[in-house]
């Protein structure tokens, strides 16, 4: 076999079907996101597709403890968790996030994608017999974990309190099962029904794990999320999350039973053989954790700037999808158009929005996904909006009845 | 089932075996490293058994390019690569690290367990048909990567080139072949026989994966690893490294051709799905390769402080494996024993040394794996060998006959 040219008949393939992806070179300024210098652009652009949602990523409270970890611990761990690579710095961390989520204890990992991938590919490997009832739309770090895990997986109809339970009769009760999914779907913005799904653990004797990872920092009177908002923190055996959104730094982690998290961190072997993140990141992360637990304000803020971009595209006819979160999936339904947009939006306005194309959404479904932040502008938003007008016309894209809205 | 009732059995279980893993919490003084507080012992200790081998996670390099790039760039990246997360420090570092290695290009992942889980995984399971052979010692990452590929799979003996080459010939010279190997290998400090083992790939058309992760930073005139030191980087089709050991950082990546990196990041779901590291992280990785490019007054060092300590164990004959790398297993053969010693270097000496147990290593090899470094002072080693022989006398553990050394 020639592998190089196997490899390079597979990019093309890619080329041909419009799916090959280019990556926008950023330089962040930070005090001053979401402008940024894009190398490979046009240079200064205003980011409206950032999981940085609340702008944490310069938060003073959080470079502060980074710099000065930095300057007490270090750079690197220098080691595994288990051999040399536990600083202080990661359990204040974990004891943080234990807190946050009103969980006896919480375990860290280097991503969230390695939290899900690790967590659930070890429960349910080790578990005899586990089921794993898994949402159609779970993210691809919950899938490559179940896969791995080899476990018996069901996959039930999105958000569909009817079908998961169907699938739960058919189990025999004493079987192991663990019902995963997540709170905020990342690219329709839609809510689970979270405290329905935990009824329907308890009635099948089902454990729930629930990827917050879109929600953690967001939600809540602490930022614990869609659970701690409904009062149902509780009721789930393991919540997961991120600390690279919402908290603005990298790094993933469970929490759960101390039983649950100390069987997961004696067992993953994503856990375990790996250099343990960085006392300094971790130290940047308990910071801004600690920071969102005591201020709602840009909560408060987010939530206002994604109300205003919704009623401004309401306002024009502009579609996109109404949901109770605060990602806005503004729908193009072409992925020529689609990646057409995001272009003229960075070159001719200095806007930058990924196009999100097939496979992350499905073919038809081709959309802008807008995510306003407390550090965007009432200016940065006409700015986004009059491109936006502009480029529908010129596109010659569907509108809205304006009134129908 | 009663799902904390197993989690507890099992973890009764792993204490009952001794293989209950308790981790040190540390607090690494920086500028003062190898020493570090231990917050769960006795306070004050030297680390032994560090991967910052050269103690690169507290030079001035590395943490001023941390502390300008959190400055300038902010916390976290705030994205995906392809959503809002490349960032012109991602970019500069792969070129950096295409540049050590001498390959068109490189590509960055979270770690190094995610670099050669989603690599080959997506390598194994992309190329129709494609075996993977597989060094019987390779790390969990790379396991756990064939694993989740689903491709056949032929485990070699350990750097025994004989059942390699018997595994190659008895496959069509057709079918897609990767030898998946490492260089030095982390337990017992041995190191492949690279040219032998590419010169078989030539001769069965097969790629070749070289993991560099214990000598990346550490070996060679640049400090591009065992490869680079033997004249060999060009004839090895994926050199993987990480970020978190020698350069004293975290992160992961592989150098290879142009469009194998490419086909990589298009499809590697590991790569794709997860929040880029912060460009802090990159800019300050960048930094220590930069300079340990042009540096080799560490490996120097690191160099003799080895071979000293060394020299003293077979001095008083306490026995360790003879490797030619930097790692010095000194062999206990009994998991009770290994883990006492090392809770008494703890506790009465200030020593750290992780014990080394399995399933990290095989029954009747528990070790204590001992990692020498540049900033380990003579005091420091005097302090380690007397700790030792005592030690040794109080467990009445056999000694190797001194002048048969
Ligand atoms: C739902 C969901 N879970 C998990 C992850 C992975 O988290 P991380 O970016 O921290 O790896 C992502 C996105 O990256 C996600 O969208
Ligand atoms: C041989 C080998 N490969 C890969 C890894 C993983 O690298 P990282 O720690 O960057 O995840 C390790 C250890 O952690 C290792 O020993």
């Amino acid at each position: 076999m020639d592998y190089q040219h196997f490899f390079r008949s597979e990019l093309d393939a890619l080329r041909e079907a419009g799916d090959y992806r280019e990556f926008a070179e950023l330089e962040r300024h930070c005090g001053d996101f979401p402008n940024a210098n894009c190398h490979n652009g046009p240079g200064e652009v205003t980011i409206w597709c950032s999981n940085d949602y609340l702008g944490m990523g310069q938060h003073p409270a959080v470079l502060d403890a980074m710099h000065s970890a930095l300057d007490r611990a270090g750079a690197g761990a220098g080691g595994t968790r288990n051999i040399s690579g536990t600083t202080h710095d990661h359990v204040l961390l974990e004891a943080e996030l234990a807190d946050l989520h009103g969980k006896e204890a919480a375990l860290l990992f280097t991503s969230g994608y390695v939290s899900n991938w690790a967590a659930l590919g070890t429960l349910a490997s080790r578990i005899p017999g586990c089921v794993v009832l898994s949402d159609a739309l779970n993210h691809a770090s919950m899938i490559e974990g179940i896969r791995h895990s080899r476990a018996q997986k069901l996959i039930w109809k999105h958000n569909d309190l009817e079908d998961l339970e169907a699938k739960l009769a058919a189990l025999p009760l004493e079987q192991p099962k663990l019902i995963a999914f997540e709170s905020v779907y990342s690219m329709d913005g839609d809510i689970a029904p979270i405290a329905a799904i935990c009824d329907l653990a308890d009635r099948y004797n089902a454990m729930t794990y629930l990827d917050e990872v879109h929600a953690v920092g967001l939600y809540g009177p602490r930022g614990g999320g869609i659970a701690e908002r409904e009062g149902v923190m509780d009721r789930l055996t393991v919540i997961e999350g991120t600390l690279g959104k919402a908290f603005g730094v990298v790094g993933g982690y469970i929490a759960a039973s101390a039983e649950l998290c100390d069987f997961v961190r004696s067992f993953a072997s994503g856990f375990i053989f790996t250099t343990a993140l960085p006392p300094a990141v971790a130290a940047g992360a308990a910071a801004s954790i600690r920071y969102l637990k005591g201020s709602s304000a840009e909560r408060a803020i987010q939530k206002e700037r994604v109300a205003e971009v919704r009623a401004r595209l309401d306002a024009i006819g502009l579609p996109h999808i109404d949901n109770p979160s605060h990602i806005i999936p503004v729908m193009v339904g072409d992925p020529v158009k689609c990646k057409y947009i995001s272009d003229m939006l960075l070159n001719e306005h200095g806007i930058y929005i990924q196009p999100i194309n097939y496979p992350t959404v499905p073919k038809g479904t081709e959309r802008l996904r807008i995510t306003p932040s407390p550090v965007h502008t009432e200016a940065d938003i006409d700015r986004l909006l009059t491109a936006l007008e502009a480029l529908w016309t010129q596109c010659q894209l569907a509108r809205r009845p304006i009134a129908a809205e």
